[in-house]
């Protein structure tokens, strides 16, 4: 009897239970996330002489702060539901928020980084399709955030408003990261050849280092996108959340229980 | 009475109406995709000479078979259960599965170009990001062609099978295809780099049509995944189709109606 006491005690609470292989995946995607950005700082330390926000080390903040916030922190931003599960869903709301909001500011620094280094250098602004990829990634992003905090964060919108505006965040939200990644190979690739040039050809360390990394970003965006496609690991709805739904549903669209 | 006459025999004869904005976004995608190929085309013959077997030329077979296989095709391809709402679960399953042979014999062709064209030059194999992100693309799409066919084409697997497998089939078909916009956007780039180098930043037409064609590319992928993930836009089973697979599944998993 004791033995599944836990159990019965969780469910009386309303918690639902953890799928047993979600855990291990989330695991498997902080791993590649995080060699991600381990690796983009090696590769800039042993190939491009690190990291300085002056002279010529300043192009480096670009290519590390989009890594850590448009790759690895909006990657978890979009986890967020599938790890928090029996948190209040309101927490789990302003986390994945705000982790977004770090994740443009980081961008935000890997952006002035890069502007900053073409102008001291006379180089020009905005010409390669990374550049292009990368400005609609972060015109969507800002714009994905901003109607996001309007419909859900901001209090106001009714539940059938968010209801049927919720599939398109998620949509939407998958698409702004998968860009992301692409853009990230885009510019990685630009990096390579920028430098490398015909010697890419040769298999030297640097452009090898440079196509493991490029594999592994492709890594960890599928594994965040097969977390998310997942509809068995979906975040459940809660028991209360539920009531209050129905109690608000009923309130704001005005049908009441007797009328079905 | 007559007015309604067309809707009530559609619904007598099992048949789903399409829902009303899902052709649009169809002939969006269609218009989108054609328009890469076209360009792509336009691309080669404007600024790199046409396209030959024999010569300097033959390197440019590849990229045209690229993006009318893998990016086309492929994506028509996973088009087609939202298209063909109506005919016979079966025909739509040849179609999807010859449109992905079709597919992989352009793409072949691509291939042996380059290959080719590669071995008479003298120039290294497989050394880029772009190749080793298309070698991956090919070996995972020939896998999931196989293991595809093998679930759902030949006979014998059984539905609770096909049923367990349907996700990961349809997660990583959409996944191969990503791949390969996010693959032949990397050969873009490195096509555009290595022949314009510092004059890509002069804003001259090669690299600004080479950067919309980028655009165009992420356009595409981006329409196939929405129309593929609207949920209300799925094929609905049909009422033969779910008689049928109840009758199997009584018959193939030992249970009948009765024990229930």
């Amino acid at each position: 009897m004791s033995g599944c006491s836990c159990l019965s005690m969780e469910s009386r609470a309303g918690l639902a239970a953890t799928p047993g292989a979600l855990p291990y995946y989330v695991a498997f995607s902080q791993l590649l996330g995080l060699t991600v950005v381990a690796m983009t700082g090696a590769w800039l330390g042993l190939y491009r002489g690190g990291i300085a926000w002056e002279g010529a080390l300043q192009f480096n903040v670009h290519p590390l702060c989009m890594v850590i916030g448009l790759i690895f922190l909006q990657g978890d931003a979009l986890l967020v539901y599938r790890v928090f599960r029996n948190e209040a869903k309101r927490t789990t709301k302003v986390l994945h928020g705000l982790l977004h909001v770090f994740a443009f500011i980081i961008a935000l620094v890997g952006l002035v980084a890069v502007f900053d280094y073409h102008r001291k250098k006379g180089y020009a602004d905005l010409y390669s399709l990374h550049s292009w990829c990368g400005i609609l990634v972060c015109i969507l992003f800002f714009v994905q955030w901003l109607v996001g905090f309007s419909f859900f964060l901001f209090p106001g919108a009714s539940f059938s408003l968010r209801g049927r505006y919720r599939p398109q965040h998620v949509f939407f939200g998958a698409t702004i990261f998968l860009l992301s990644v692409g853009t990230a190979l885009l510019g990685l690739k630009e990096a390579l050849l920028f430098k490398l040039g015909a010697k890419y050809s040769t298999f030297g360390a640097e452009g090898v280092l440079g196509n493991v990394l490029g594999l592994l970003l492709v890594g960890f965006g599928g594994t965040v996108l097969y977390i998310l496609r997942r509809s068995d690991w979906k975040r459940p709805p809660q028991a209360e959340e539920q009531a209050l739904s129905m109690d608000f549903k009923t309130l704001t669209e005005g049908d009441s229980p007797s009328s079905q």
